[in-house]
């Protein structure tokens, strides 16, 4: 599990005095990317030296209790199960001890033309240890 | 069911030349918002008149086939269950006959105060015809 | 001068009740889009027609009234100048008869290799018209 | 001066793969609202401690060269001139040594009825510090 800090500025909030529900996918992304850069391969080097993308196919979420502007939140991400040719994260966004958002996604893995091809074993090898 | 045209801008896209997939989310707002509208009770009437506010508590999103730059998409919404105090909308974006993303979002019912409530009868009885 | 509607959504607004303020360069972008669609030649057509692109190289705003959550804006757009390589659009955000918002962007114009280049004798007549 | 870090994701980029013109006004929130913090009073507090609002009136930006994603950009912020009624902030947004997009804001100063108000003694003492 690796956790990434984000600050919530006046952008990510609606006129509820929330965190508007999209941004929590934003959210996750930058979780996911520095799960990827602590495991030692970032997604801009996966993309560039293995030639393959990581396309969202599915996203899932559960907001349980509002984020507000200047929270200072931690998204847990982790990577829960892999497949030949997708992979899954999970997601607990928190402010202090509390779990205001939980979320997941589901990525194919496609080469440049589109297809759908398998996760580069290199790849699996770096995110299994 | 109700269709909202969607114009995709440059900035709805990501580097990957596609929609981004947080903005789809913005998409069935504007859906749900253009459906409410239909039903003849806008959502900003909703929470002036009625004092209740509809906040999102889970949201889930197919991604098929992506959307692109200069697109015209139609979001159809359906509201497809009702709780007491909860509501159920369904989304398919579709670029002509294709629907790229499927979703759904469930809204709870609370009042100005935060605390969960029914879903006035006067907004069922819109919402039913 | 072309008239471009924006209805605003939630995703739009923040904690203030009032649009982000970065949200009216994605109305500016809207504007200009059907300004060039209307012109005849949509920016899709002119990057992938003409091998061109026309980044932002300046922007200005000014901000003299709120938009809110659900106004129906209406983004007129014209372009007012025309350099060899560059191009000026001036926007005006209204609400009915209210300016809300003005702005400018200055764009030049590159090939797909990122070197500046003269404005299309097609274009300009195209946008002379 | 004061610097803040900000690590450019996927939702930041367009297709023409650099970020989102608009994208630069959420960075230059940040840097704002880090200075804030760094001169001892968060945004946050001037809201809720002071009573007052600090809407932006104008913004205006200078794009260099473009930032793509995984950048991680530094926003040099410094406020440099305050009236009685208004503060300007200037911005910087740098990678590494480059200086890739600059720009400026200047916020009216109101009070939560919407009145334009002077800017309080204790917070003009703060920020000259």
């Amino acid at each position: 599990m690796v956790q990434t800090e984000i600050r919530v500025i006046y952008g990510d909030t609606d006129q509820m005095g929330f965190v508007y529900y999209a941004n929590y996918l934003r959210f996750f992304e930058a979780g996911r990317n520095e799960y990827l850069r602590a495991k030692g391969k970032p997604y801009r080097e996966i993309e560039a030296e293995l030639g393959i993308r990581l396309p969202v196919v599915e996203a899932g979420i559960r907001y349980q209790s509002p984020a507000r502007y200047d929270d200072l939140l931690v998204v847990e991400t982790s990577m829960v199960q892999i497949r030949r040719a997708s992979a899954r994260f999970e997601y607990v966004v928190r402010r202090g001890g509390d779990a205001l958002v939980t979320g997941h996604t589901v990525h194919a893995c496609i080469d440049f033309d589109g297809a759908i091809c398998r996760l580069p074993e290199s790849l699996l090898a770096r995110l299994a240890e």
